[in-house]
């Protein structure tokens, strides 16, 4: 096996970040929708890396591109080209390219089959879908997506169409079952954890359950100036109370997150006691019974502050998934090889969805996450350095090294 | 002088609120606008009234309506028949329909002159100006005003002219000194005070100060799943302690009031934690002094707030009046005329704005409150019962009897 180049490897994966970077339907902000113009330019562009790494490309149904290696059973690398609006260029580029330049490290003779994979549909920007691909890829693809409708009216079947695909052809995505050795994925953290332990690379334990609902709190609407404090019913002095539980909810468990991102009070005026406000929970763990039991804690507290002010208070639970953990195996295959680097493998959990999700229903599944700059994700600003772009392929190479299908 | 009917004084307000009730701009809703085609109905309608209670009636270069009985140094009694916009039936015209079934009271004749008074521009629901006929009449009118827009464009000059007015003519709206003995304003309480003491009126013995600002909290947007708490920077959850201690400072000062009225936080999605946060608060209080104490302690409280979760918090200061203290003299005049009716007089101060404020400036004045149901007002639901209307027109009449201009 080749000495391994971290440096030239970072550069060739800015190198390749940068040309897909202004593959966007808008100038000036990288926006790169499923099944999109954008997503086609990208697309081809990866398979053009593909075949000159020595790979065969085909491309499935749902327009996710298959860059293969060898015979047989095999090891899978991949993660998406699709963004969110507004977003930066690391987030899912970073794993498929990862992928490519480790083939092309052994240069189209890796030790072991592999398929490197490019999925779209991971941010679910454009449908109210997600993960779609990789489902089909682990064949658990569900009709009814292809009902979904984008913001311009547009259903998911009839995008594919366009792309020039069959929806008849989605079950021949899927992988047969013992084809697949392994699913390993490389994608930027989405937090600080790792620049603040001052490692460049960590291995992902599990991808969190997520609960989400919306808390609706209902007082009553006065004027801010005739209305005595102790007669009160403001629902939003209430709802602040609700918010720091559900704040210390959430540092009460470790590895839990707990997060109010909307709030809106009515009637939402300055010199008017709010009557009712909606704010949404989203409360993510690693394990499933602490989150549905820190759920009901919330609610509970919640109950407790309602009652206290004389406000009444209800819940609309809209998502519930369930936590996926990552192979222990692989985990530690990921860690001795990121030990081969002189570097210490930090495991955390994921808080964020990724493919790894749906695959880890196909075949044993991992994922290596790469410092980002500040924890910075979903925005212009999202940065990886090519220093550690570079060691986390160069990690990726080694586990491809002692990985045995 | 004449029995006092309670019942029948309650009857009549109930009819004359009844017929003003209906005079909108937009039927099933009472939208009744300063300078409006509305107000000029209402204050047809209000004319017609004082004529036939004996009064000489004019109108100012403002629109304020005028009925005269009597010659010399005069008590005046007034409020307004402008409306907010879904505005409730009694705030306002009650005031001035006192005032007249008075006058009716006396048979046109009362122990001392008389002016009522109908005010328009109470509520500024119309231009950004707020109580501009009553400092007219104070003569304490600003100039500027004229050139205030309202949401079409129109300017509060134009819009007099098209009510058949001269701006010129202003001046002559104001009283002169010596000319006013005292204002005295009857007004629903738009508080639930009274309806807790179980007592029909009370006494106003000021109009509060008030000071309202924005508060601005800056932290870090992020990822609900893959930042971690003790890493946030979370600018919503910092406001909420802001809120709260907020309401905490409200409530530690008898008589103080503090409202968030408007929370807005952004980027406002479920899975981001909030990175900015803009809230009001709107702080009231009878005492200067402890008021902008209390705004210093709020800020500094925030700053503390800020410091410990790593935020930063700014303060922008849109609104500061000062208190306006009522006559002591004829408060307790106002409190034996509530006696002479076996009724305990509940001393209050008042948390809105009101045309007293304004007539303070030219002469004692005070204010009398009437129970409302549920302290709801400016809303449909807003409510006082003919009993307690009628109870209050008799006090306001024992006031009369008492009063030595």
């Amino acid at each position: 096996m080749a000495a391994i180049d971290i440096k030239a490897l970072g550069a060739r994966a800015e190198t390749m970040i940068s040309a897909l970077a202004p593959i966007s339907s808008e100038p000036g902000r990288l926006i790169r929708l499923f099944l999109s113009p954008e997503h086609r330019r990208a697309a081809d562009m990866t398979a053009q890396w593909m075949r000159d790494a020595g790979m065969q490309v085909s491309e499935d149904a749902l327009g996710t591109l298959r860059g293969r290696v060898g015979e047989g059973r095999r090891l899978l690398i991949g993660s998406h080209l699709d963004s969110v609006i507004d977003a930066g260029n690391y987030d899912g580029p970073l794993g498929v390219i990862a992928g490519i330049l480790a083939v092309e490290h052994f240069k189209g003779r890796p030790p072991v089959p592999i398929d490197v994979l490019a999925f779209g549909d991971e941010e679910g920007s454009r449908f109210p879908s997600t993960l779609s691909t990789s489902a089909a890829v682990a064949g658990v693809f569900e009709e009814e997506t292809l009902g979904l409708s984008d913001r311009n009216g547009v259903t998911y079947g009839d995008a594919l169409r366009k792309y020039g695909k069959n929806p008849a052809d989605i079950p021949k995505a899927a992988y047969r079952r013992g084809e697949a050795a392994a699913y390993v994925e490389l994608h930027i953290e989405q937090g600080p954890r790792l620049e603040a332990a001052n490692e460049p690379l960590g291995i992902v334990t599990g991808i969190v359950g997520q609960s989400r609902w919306r808390v609706i709190v209902t007082g009553m609407a006065g004027h801010a100036g005739t209305v005595p404090m102790d007669l009160r019913r403001d629902a939003l002095a209430g709802s602040a109370e609700m918010v720091l539980a559900a704040e210390r909810i959430g540092r009460a468990h470790e590895g839990m997150v707990a997060t109010v991102g909307i709030v809106d009070a009515r009637p939402g005026a300055g010199n008017i006691i709010p009557g009712r406000v909606m704010f949404t929970v989203d409360l993510r763990c690693m394990d499933d019974a602490t989150r549905k039991a820190a759920v009901a804690e919330f609610e509970d507290k919640a109950r407790d502050i309602a009652k206290a002010r004389k406000l009444e208070v209800t819940f609309e639970h809209f998502h519930d998934v369930s936590a996926t953990v990552c192979d222990a195996g692989l985990q530690d295959t990921l860690a001795a090889a990121i030990g081969d680097l002189g570097h210490r493998a930090i495991r955390m959990p994921s808080g964020a969805g990724h493919d790894g999700q749906m695959m880890a229903k196909l075949c044993p599944a991992a994922m290596m996450f790469v410092r980002c700059r500040d924890g910075i994700s979903h925005n212009p600003a999202e940065y990886a350095s090519p220093d550690d772009m570079g060691t986390a392929i160069a990690a990726l190479i080694r586990f491809i090294g002692r990985f045995r299908t």
